[in-house]
């Protein structure tokens, strides 16, 4: 027996169409490229999109196709995420700082028809030019610009492309199960690898993301993703932020404490999203420009882990909850958010703090599961350290132009990394799989190891890798970059470490380095350190 | 090209196992109908909901059939809505209050196979036994009970039948599209017609509607939902409840406002639910009580027109905000909700509460129109008032039962009511469109009418009817309750709408009734009382 309401496909258009209808005077502030500020609007965001997409289809760019980006955060990105989508193809956004070869390994296997370009990256995309054997048409992010013209051939100008386009077109119908954006993962090993979200996918993780233990922005927020828009779709915020009808700021290409500093209180931000280095930044420029932040209620963090006492200045300083979220190109990527639950209002607060360092609870919609090596399923007590499984509606099954699935027999997708999770759902990442250091029979997580480095005042960055030895097959070893002018012993950072672990845990060898190899997005390359680094034990008795 | 993402169908039984796996130790607090205090949780929520499901197919009820339920609010009553839901059965929830008659029609039309019984309820069951003709057990939610098996042939005990369910049982895959739940309108006028709500239709309002700017739920919250969950289920606060993981009070059969503030202040409730005749008896037991109810935060008001000044005796004596929010049983029910945005923060305090006494603005999910009786669509400029339509992801399609479609050509859902959108989607309801008065072309709304002379301190009650009038068409009439003891005049009552609504508004009569005749769910019927009152103009020249 069928139900009889009404069904309507799930589609990104419907997210810009409810923004276009009933928060058309929203605003949506963007810094360009130039460094200028340009004052938008859902109104006018929502019109521009359909535009763009009558645009496209007058251009010739194929349904279904997909459309690159290499772009920073602004209105006209903003536009193309829901103007492309929309209109049935596909935003497929690309990451700059990649490797050349990367990028025309990546564009080449999309197949992407047309690529939209930020004035920053017209240098990249002439050296590429040459190799990209699919698009048809290069469109810089702005007015007609005579010098850009030059550079590349056949150069088409995103506000005259505009202008081509029916300013009456209207959504067409699709279908939710269709491929909406795309994004490759980083890859630190082999080609990257792209994730293809459908319509569906990317509107359940925009509702189920954005409920009050998630997201939580509401109409009255003015949120500003620091987390890139060709990052996970800027962790989804576009399209959050166009479903609840928020005020949007885009910061452009200027992510430096001090920018970011004057546009929260220009702009009277209450929501920013982005990943630990960058709040670092942040932290530094309120201590120096003495802005207090004071719109400010709340961070999101993620991407890597978190500083322990992050959570704590930014409270105690600012009165800003800095909440924990974790999650992969492959999951949207809200997997967990650390909203802490009724019953933890009276723990101590040591013990609430703790928590809340973790990366929290899975929200409905995805379900979490971790497994010893053997595929056994293990305990959710806190403790039992396995790998850790995710499903649900927004994780991926299968990579872009890739027949096999990505998942277990059983329908999991293997996340690579090592978890704990307790009985509440509360999960934390001990480290990557692959990284962490099997020493004995017994797991060492690297990150709590840097964690404890790190926090050493002569020591400005540290990795901890997994080296070779003779007798417990692993053992961990710390590369610590020193505070410039400090030249802390090896036996000064080794006993920073006792008392915070077991004995059996204490790195055996501290090497000091210059700097740490980091990948397109600012990942340490632990294998590039253990090329180097991984014998240094191999003469242990 | 199709996205390459997991999909998983959006199901009731998704809600009931997030909570039970993540939530298991919060909170299921129950008024069992002996007003007795039952303390149950998630986790055994879940464990019984899959219980009985199982216990449901051995007591060869078949799949997709329809359990009916005449029941409070309570534990029993909320594992019914998942049990029977998750194993692929329609929970199909009866309103009490309904004539024997309207009860045995609309049983006998939805086929009920088993039929849920509170006590309060065994002496209605006893009375319809011989009429209904699909009933194959009747189960007393409870335990056994010798008196009661006394009353009804072959009487099932629910505590009994639990125990014949596997505890192992887990939820089975079933079609997003497939029913879930079945509430039968009020029907002022023919019989009753049936809204069937899908797996789909129930998650998408539950996560759509719980966004920051709509119920708001979070895992810290206490809900207590005193809207029935015979009622819309319960404006669906226990889905969203299950989804969020919050601590639910369910009030069971006492729903007195000392009963009420009692409940609020043992159980620390945050956020309750209902209509504003509830929120009137609450309010009197506060000041009767001495109670701040310092816990609550928030109610949700709907159901009927909000009495102007409870806004601010909520907000000014408590400190709790009051949400006004419009639905129907066709709209599962969240059609609007009041919150204001970024833009309002500035206006005078009049004018903020003026906009928050309408309903509120449509979340992402929903849509709305107005049209003119032409079907024309008519501008959202606050001041036009036209024929509401709706129509989203939770918007009845064709009643249970019907073949015919309950929408309008182009696929919208004429609401029936009149109203007015301003420009940011703000809808005020002016009234029935069967009510509406129409006097020489113009429209006179009755709510306002009624707000007007309900405002009057000698007046308890008073309706607003179109009489019949020689010259104009229809004028409006007031039928008015007096307060007790008190005996005010026509012309005084009269007096009272001058300055307040344009002279042509004014009520050619005013007419002292001893009570207004009410339908089942405490709506004045107001076609009875234009049979009775309708021609009192007709002799005016």
């Amino acid at each position: 027996m069928f139900g009889t309401m009404m069904t309507q496909a799930l589609t990104v258009s419907s997210l810009i169409a409810h923004a276009e209808k009933y928060h058309a005077g929203t605003e949506v502030v963007s810094v360009e490229t130039d460094g200028t500020t340009a004052r938008s609007s859902w109104g006018e965001a929502g019109r521009n999109a359909r535009r763009l997409m009558s645009a496209l289809d007058r251009l010739g760019i194929d349904p279904g196709a997909r459309c690159g980006t290499i772009a920073w955060n602004n209105r006209r990105h903003l536009e193309i995420y829901f103007g492309a989508a929309g209109g049935g193809r596909v935003t497929h956004t690309i990451n700059p700082r990649l490797t050349p070869e990367q990028m025309i390994y990546i564009i080449n296997h999309a197949e992407d028809q047309v690529l939209f370009l930020d004035r920053t990256f017209l240098p990249v995309a002439a050296k590429l030019g040459a190799h990209l054997k699919t698009v048809k048409h290069v469109v810089l992010m702005g007015p007609r610009d005579e010098e850009a013209a030059a550079m590349v051939d056949g150069l088409v100008f995103y506000d005259e492309l505009l202008e081509t386009g029916d300013p009456d077109a209207s959504w067409p119908d699709l279908d939710e199960n269709a491929a909406a954006a795309l994004c490759y993962t980083s890859g630190t090993t082999g080609n990257p690898k792209g994730v293809q979200y459908t319509h569906r996918s990317i509107v359940l993780h925009s509702i189920g993301g954005n409920q009050p233990d998630g997201l939580n922005i509401a109409a009255r927020d003015v949120v500003m993703p620091v987390v890139p828009m060709f990052h996970v779709n800027a962790w989804g915020t576009p399209y959050v932020a166009a479903h609840a009808g928020a005020k949007l700021v885009l910061p452009g290409p200027n992510l430096d404490g001090e920018s970011l500093v004057r546009l929260i209180d220009a702009e009277q931000v209450t929501l920013s999203l982005g990943v630990p280095t960058i709040w670092m930044g942040l932290l530094a420029a309120l201590e120096k420009t003495g802005s207090k932040a004071t719109s400010m209620t709340r961070t999101v963090v993620g991407g890597s882990a978190l500083p322990p006492s992050m959570l704590r200045e930014f409270r105690d300083k600012y009165d800003v909850d800095l909440v924990h979220a974790w999650g992969m190109t492959e999951t949207s990527p809200l997997g967990t958010l650390n909203q802490l639950l009724q019953k933890h209002t009276d723990l101590p607060e040591a013990e609430r703090l703790k928590l809340r360092e973790g990366q929290g609870r899975p929200p409905w919609g995805v379900d979490l599961r971790i497994l010893d090596e053997a595929g056994t399923p293990l305990p959710h007590d806190g403790e039992t350290q396995g790998e850790l499984q995710i499903r649900g509606h927004w994780i991926v099954e299968s990579y872009f132009g890739q027949e096999a699935s990505a998942l277990t027999d059983d329908g999991w997708f293997d996340t690579g990394d090592v978890a704990t999770i307790d009985a509440d759902g509360f999960m934390v990442i001990r480290d990557r799989s692959k990284d962490i250091i099997k020493s004995g029979g017994e797991w060492i997580s690297t990150v709590e190891l840097e964690n404890i480095a790190i926090a050493h005042p002569k020591v400005a960055n540290a990795a901890a890798i997994a080296a070779r030895h003779p007798k417990w097959d692993e053992r961990p070893v710390i590369l610590a970059v020193p505070v410039p002018g400090e030249t802390p012993t090896e036996e000064e950072i080794r006993a920073t470490f006792e008392g915070k672990v077991a004995s059996w845990q204490i790195p055996d060898r501290v090497i000091l380095v210059e700097d740490l190899p980091l990948g397109a997005t600012g990942k340490v390359l632990k294998n590039k350190l253990r090329e180097t680094y991984g014998d240094v034990l191999m003469d242990q008795a």
